[in-house]
């Protein structure tokens, strides 16, 4: 596996479902294809945005298997593994590995948070479970510890199989302190979408989230040309993408079903209680607003 | 049901558990027989402190079905069925029912938090599934929503067979408000083990803790004193019991292994990961020290 | 100076002041009068209720002396000499001492709050400079500090006539902590208002607070009968407090200035910007409502 | 006044005091000269970091007097004039167009936090009193309220003589709502140091910051580069700079003290209690090291 597989703008894919509530096979073939096409540099399956802690071990497997497959070696997958119990993500891990993903991700444990040696002690059971490169998934807002970035480099830097993190957080200072402490022993995805740019000035080398199931080659072709020296390309496509995420955030999963429907003509269902999404509220000329906007803040 | 069952001190049972990871239904046994010889007023199941959000829907199945068998009809027993998903925690709810519970009890959505209307609507599918009185679980350390006293209220009000509410928090200002709004139609039963004899200031009618599973005896005559005007009880007893709780919380389930073996014979097992305990760290000098304690602060 | 000086219900003295901001002597002899009149067991002059922050030395001297005059040796005086910097709050300390005052208190630095050491080396300053009884005020809701109760605890019996502590918080198992550690030596004063009589359960022998400007005798009547014994006279009380308080605080020295103008014929005057107040916005009718609801409730 | 003069790299410049505790003109003089001989685009004076809410009126006035005088218009000056009351951040601003200086600036209320419309209630009449443009100074670490871009963008388009904003948060997505918003018409200088590159991506025109009495040349020279297209410029640089403030922020001002005696032979004092800061404990070869560590980052 090259390193620099793990870089550039991944969605961190939607899970589309059907109205029984089982994943849909064909939507998700349809939505791998769109997002390929759009050029995304990896596929994120299974994270927050994906549903994976309310899906059951069985149909997690089968969505890694399936996206796997239709991806095709075309992109990297990272397959998130994180579950309320260790022995689960553990088990999560080994299906993601005897499926062909190419790395696996795992958030830290999601109720029973005491202290920073039981978040690392459940990390280092996942890590270890399989060869796969891993990435943490430090999960700032649904985190209630607090660790310095030096001991958090420290535990993080002693995980078997550890490759980077999916670091989701606004404070872009810390995520500094941890690149200066770790370098490029630790590949950093930013996982708030509206400081993408941003992020690359705190040693991020990649961004993964969730609006990159709608924009990806916006997003992409901004970041590269950001990388490349057209500085003003991000400070004008910032904002304006802050402000889409401002105005969809509060019903996320209900703005993405109207718009990859207008969009990519996937059918991405219901979502899975207690997760909820406005049904049908969004009209079909707010999200062609907010396409326009994105597609003229993002021309280079 | 006499609405009288639901008041007084009940423990957040643990649950044993064998070194395969299942529940130990003959520790239950013993545990539930000790707690009702101890004096509880109630048995509260599979909650944080009985690892029920660790546990399988099988599993949890089972331990309800050993309590209410044990317990038989002696002391009321409210099964917490809180889960990942809406759908797991409503069929827990149905097995619970069946099983011979006298109530359910439910944690807000563990991981997905998106407002107020999100939480009550899980609540609703879980108060509607059954006949037996329901009483959510507000958790203040896990959530990270805010809301107003009087919308909380009217939402609580709205639930069906809502009969109560296990609140846990330190905030008695709030539990106050609320109970002055709700009044009667809410039966309060305090979470916060620390504070328990404070609550009862504020509307609470009970309490549900961990500590209850070692020290239920001491705190239901501390609690029945002061209720009857013994003050000075309650103020000699709780900066006691404080400081028992602050030198043992930072590992609770290793201290509580110790002193249950010490105290009833009861082996509660390894906890599930990620849930760690320290193993075998606690001297039985220590515990001894903390029993003598709480023994003196709670003579009469 | 007798210990027992210090317990009891001590109002947060309202500073009355004229149209041109100068503290009004005549008002403050007028509502020290009339609450001693109403039981007040000691008076805490310049807090933030009292507005002391926002008054020049020269004022802050004067309020001093007019109430140490006014009361005449009927009742202990606290005067609160916290300011921005450590000089002024010195020279306030020596004010105080040479006015007659029976003891001096101090919030923690106001603006610049780097540690637990700044927060002491400041408090150390003004504990050393006369030879009254010395209250720290811990006031949670303003510092962006944390500490454990043990550190604060040490460095608090540390300081120089150290006699008591004003704790202004919700947290009472924090304050019981506090109360287990350093016992008879600290005095414990609540300064929430919302759990007066909760708060004696961890170890507070007193309370100052906003609210008994204008209900000292209502609350000391309750917790006098709580302490005796009549645990249901707090159980009604509390909750009813609690709602007053919470439909009022938003506007705390509008409400107070009508409701004291009511009650007692004294004008406190407007606020000093930046501290806001709705002029005249309160009916007569409601501030009648509150007076009977908390009279009623009041009742043994 | 053009408004250009609005942009660029500002020292929240010290203010350099005498044992006695009063400014010290002739070390003002030199750090003024300096400040200005290594490229500063303005100076910021008694801010936070400038201990203006720790200095009399009169000690204000003249440091401003000093300030403008010795930099002679080479440089654009903007005073702080936030205090614990409006009155006399009134005066202040009265004081500082008095004194020549290009703008005003003021935090908000420093104790007294009720709700947003205190807020700019205590804005609006700073603002209103003279014709100098006014850059309210929004602290996010010092302030408890909570406003949403959109309520705090309102307010603030409606102040009078409203030029910009000193926006001190780690936050930039609400940086950049808020610029989304406001546009042109309000210049945002980001606070926070550590984040100096980043913040041009969510549209602020410059930076006023501590660290660039110490930095001004190297920070200016990299951002410059970086608005020119040299993003690896700031890659490189900023997680050296974040790294060089994460050793030195628990001791800020003893740090300077060494630090600016070194570079620039001047002596800033001590610090005006309770702002505390160690005395002489900064070893020369750890401030050469750190000096090392920013000359090589931010060489282009």
């Amino acid at each position: 596996m090259q390193k620099d597989l793990f870089q550039g703008i991944w969605p961190a894919m939607l899970t589309p479902v059907k109205p029984n509530g089982e994943p849909d096979s064909r939507q998700i073939q349809k939505l791998v294809e769109a997002l390929i096409r759009e050029g995304a540099d990896g596929l994120y399956l299974l994270g927050t945005t994906g549903m994976g802690p309310l899906l059951s071990e069985r149909q997690r497997r089968s969505v890694c298997e399936w996206t796997v497959e239709a991806a095709d070696k075309r992109v990297p997958i990272m397959a998130h593994v994180g579950s309320m119990t260790t022995q689960s993500s553990v088990a999560l891990a080994r299906d993601a590995a005897q499926a062909g993903a190419d790395a696996i991700s795992a958030v830290g444990p999601i109720y029973y948070q005491q202290n920073i040696d039981s978040v690392f002690a459940h990390y280092r059971s996942i890590g270890s479970v399989c060869e796969l490169p891993f990435f943490p998934y430090h999960f700032a807002a649904s985190s209630r510890l607090t660790f310095s970035p030096q001991q958090f480099s420290e535990k993080l830097l002693a995980l078997p199989h550890v490759a980077g993190i999916k670091y989701t957080s606004l404070d872009l200072y810390e995520m500094g302190l941890l690149h200066g402490i770790c370098g490029e022993r630790v590949r950093i995805f930013s996982g708030a979408d509206e400081l993408f740019c941003h992020a690359a000035l705190s040693g991020a080398v990649g961004a993964i989230g969730s609006y990159y199931n709608l924009w990806v080659r916006e997003c992409k072709r901004v970041r590269k040309a950001f990388l490349k020296g057209n500085v003003n390309a991000a400070r004008r496509f910032m904002p304006a993408f802050q402000h889409a995420i401002s105005v969809t955030v509060h019903d996320m999963w209900g703005f993405f079903r109207k718009a990859l429907a207008m969009k990519f003509d996937v059918d991405i269902g219901d979502t899975i209680a207690p997760l909820t999404s406005g049904k049908n509220v969004w009209r079909e000329s707010e999200v062609s607003d907010l396409f326009e906007l994105i597609e003229n803040a993002s021309t280079i």
